[in-house]
């Protein structure tokens, strides 16, 4: 059965006691065993009186899993269960970030120049000489991750609050990644226009801004709106962290089956916030046959999308023979498929009759438009979203660095040449030779990915004229008076 | 000649290359000392080829101050000035904080709890239990520093980029003293409405929202609609954390002159909002005779304030006797004279008709209504703003545990008693024993200060019933499943 495996997302620990005698252990291992859960670590509490009380720290699949597992335990003879606590909660408890000072205050003296009378002077420098904030504040690595909460991972709507646990993860990659401090602002409002106007006005203190978990079409707006209204860079990763890495990937595996983007027969699935910004950065990456699909079938200029902006869109801009069709009609003899839209929407029978050394990104998290497992001969690369399986598509390889790169040049902007450099950077991080069809893509893990993206996302904003200074030039000009 | 004395916040380094010969290093520090500079440090930089470089540290007391130390020494024979580097602008490059993570994510199983997919349960408890934000991310824990620039410091309207260096100041002061994890937020519009919005918008990801550096009146429009919006505290500093720390230096004040606050005739100079919040206070805490002043006169029932709600309110609410006259005729028999307008406002031969043991607290800053070296004998307490003279009223005393204790408890909201618990939480800090005209007020660098305050604080939230949990009650029980 394909299906999710037991990992340390849904890991509890149960404190089970039991009489302190022979065989008791095998016992609820052999239980837990029984019901597929993944023993981790074993712990002894204590041992007293002849109760023996031990943590048994269990990976699962789910939540209905963990409960089978609790419940297999509990129903022992002589064994209960006085706790189960959950691993991840716990490492969400008070939150994931925090501020830090990164100057002294213990004295006088540090206070009165990190604040007053001394910070008067450095306000005014920056009142006079606007650019100073880039180098007398914070501003330069800082980056917002802004919110609304309407389209939190596959979650849907559930509003900002709830929304800030992803938030919070997506700073602390920021910052382990690409050492940008980020900020997260969940904004209460649905309005496209009110979160531009707050974007906007609270852009003074931000290097950057990342949209993040906004949902189609509103998404466009806001960034559209934005980039117009500000003069720092707009990214919603949702769209372009996505159409970076699916790029990174594809370049990777072009090399391993010898194909070229502009031969490529592509299908698209999901003509959603990623699948259009997936469908514009192949565009312009010279692929030329793309067909979007919704559940309705191919997009085409024939249909009409009531005021869809997205769909339009694929039909004005892509679907170059207008072809008209079902899904799995249009499939025969596609190169590459690209899903982004929902789980198990492809069969095996169905990718059978792409090309062969077909590639398949199958992007639905938790489930994949299509397992691995089942994936036919002709497929020969295939990727998904998921940590367990080989070619994990994951925006955390782009959004580091890039917002690195931009902040080391003060890009104004993010171009579609950076975006095209950040994915062309992820995919030389693994040298030729060692691609493979299971390696296509590198770890997150990998410190040259965020290294290499920063680098040639910074040139390309130099390239593009974006950029408003060069790399690395120090700040600490701004400190100095007067020199000789 | 009263004045500022040279400190650090203007403290330079000057790099003077010279002929490494006997006698030269006498004749620098000679005229450094001659125009005033207090030479701090002097390092040897190099000593190449007979050349010597030396870096001059100089605490002098202002720019002008700065360039006349670089010129004295410039204008010595063979001696050439290499650079001038400024200490405080050195320590504001690249800002002052940082976001940094309280969980790691060096593995995999990190990335996999604290982000996708762990972090989707965690979302989905808080969408099921709103209340779960405050344990499951940093909410408990963070303050909004909000601002627009418009009445920085004592700078005016410099704008929401030039107040950064301020609010990142106040940030670190925020975790410094009250471990309180504050982020700034500079909004990029004067208009109140907007602000308004904004703060509600951005408000659930805070625990609290401290208003910074907003002018009067749009301040009071802007804090009383929040908290009529909003469900988390809202505190202008500039109102209340003065205020408080007044209350609080005045409470030790009488202890010393023995006088009671119902018979205190008092005069406020200066019809701001800190005036107007001080004056507030002490009717709280039993203040009666409270006379405000503007440039005109007493602030009487008789004079048309043309809508200035701040004057008209002193109208409305203070002078009982309806007093018209000056500032000198008022001061005659004084009790206490309490300054928040601007510099050099008083005489000598003004205070010296206030009434005997009279207290002063003239908190302009820099420049105070009266410098402490001009008051005459029937002043027995003197405070001011500032770092160099004794008794100095710094609203950092205040905000970090006040903030601490708010947050403890879940406040929604920061009554009045909670304000003067906090100044009495300030003012106890100093037993009776050790009271002294000169120490009415505790070091900001006494850590009993935001400790105090943030128990007493938190005590009087609850006892307002605006406590949302016990302090301390632990949120573990958020990670438990189920416990027996």
């Amino acid at each position: 059965m394909a299906g999710p495996t037991p990992g340390v997302a849904y890991s509890i620990t149960i404190r089970a006691e039991y009489p302190n005698r022979p065989g008791m252990l095998g016992l609820i291992t052999s239980a837990i065993g029984r019901c597929g859960g993944d023993a981790a670590a074993i712990d002894v509490v204590s041992t007293n009186g002849g109760r023996m009380i031990r943590d048994f720290t269990i990976n699962t699949s789910g939540e209905d899993h963990s409960r089978m597992v609790m419940e297999a335990i509990e129903a022992l003879d002589d064994v209960s269960v006085n706790s189960v606590s959950d691993a991840t909660f716990l490492m969400h408890v008070g939150g994931k970030i925090e501020m830090r000072s990164t100057v002294p205050v213990s004295t006088r003296d540090d206070m009165s120049k990190a604040y007053t009378p001394g910070v008067g002077r450095v306000c005014m420098a920056i009142h006079e000489d606007p650019d100073a904030v880039w180098a007398l504040t914070g501003k330069g690595r800082t980056v917002a991750v802004v919110t609304d909460g309407s389209a939190v991972l596959g979650l849907g709507d559930i509003g900002a609050a709830a929304a800030l646990p992803v938030m919070e993860g997506k700073a602390l990659l920021f910052k382990e990644f690409g050492r940008v401090d980020a900020w997260p602002i969940c904004v209460d409002t649905n309005d496209p226009d009110e979160i531009v106007s707050i974007v906007t006005a609270i852009a003074p203190g931000f290097g950057g801004i990342n949209l993040e978990d906004i949902s189609a079409p509103r998404c466009f707006q806001i960034e559209e709106q934005l980039k117009e209204r500000l003069n720092i860079p707009i990214f919603h990763d949702d769209q372009h962290g996505t159409a970076v890495v699916v790029l990174a990937g594809l370049i990777n595996a072009l090399k391993l089956v010898g194909k070229t983007p502009e031969a490529l027969k592509t299908v698209v699935l999901g003509a959603g916030a990623s699948g259009t910004a997936c469908t514009k950065i192949l565009l312009s990456y010279g692929v030329k046959d793309i067909i979007g699909f919704d559940r309705t079938g191919a997009l085409s200029r024939d249909r009409d999308y009531e005021g869809n902006v997205m769909k339009q869109w694929f039909a004005d801009n892509t679907n170059p023979n207008n072809v008209n069709g079902t899904l799995s009609e249009c499939i025969e003899g596609a190169d590459f498929i690209l899903g982004l839209a929902g789980p198990d929407l492809l069969t095996r029978e169905q990718v059978a009759t792409a090309a062969d050394n077909a590639i398949v990104f199958a992007l639905s998290n938790p489930n994949p438009e299509i397992w691995p497992e089942n994936i036919p001969e002709n497929v020969a690369i295939m990727a998904t979203g998921r940590t367990d399986y080989p070619n994990q598509i994951n925006n955390s390889l782009c959004f580091p660095g890039l917002f690195r790169g931009v902040l080391d040049v003060r890009a104004s902007d993010i171009t579609e040449e950076m975006k095209i450099a950040a994915a062309q950077a992820i995919a030389e991080v693994i040298p030729d030779e060692h691609l493979d069809p299971d390696f296509i893509i590198p770890s997150v893990f990998d410190r040259n990915v965020a290294r290499n993206v920063a680098q040639r996302v910074a040139i390309a904003a130099q390239d593009s004229g974006v950029a408003r200074r060069r790399r690395r030039q120090t700040d600490e000009v701004y400190a100095t008076m007067r020199s000789r």
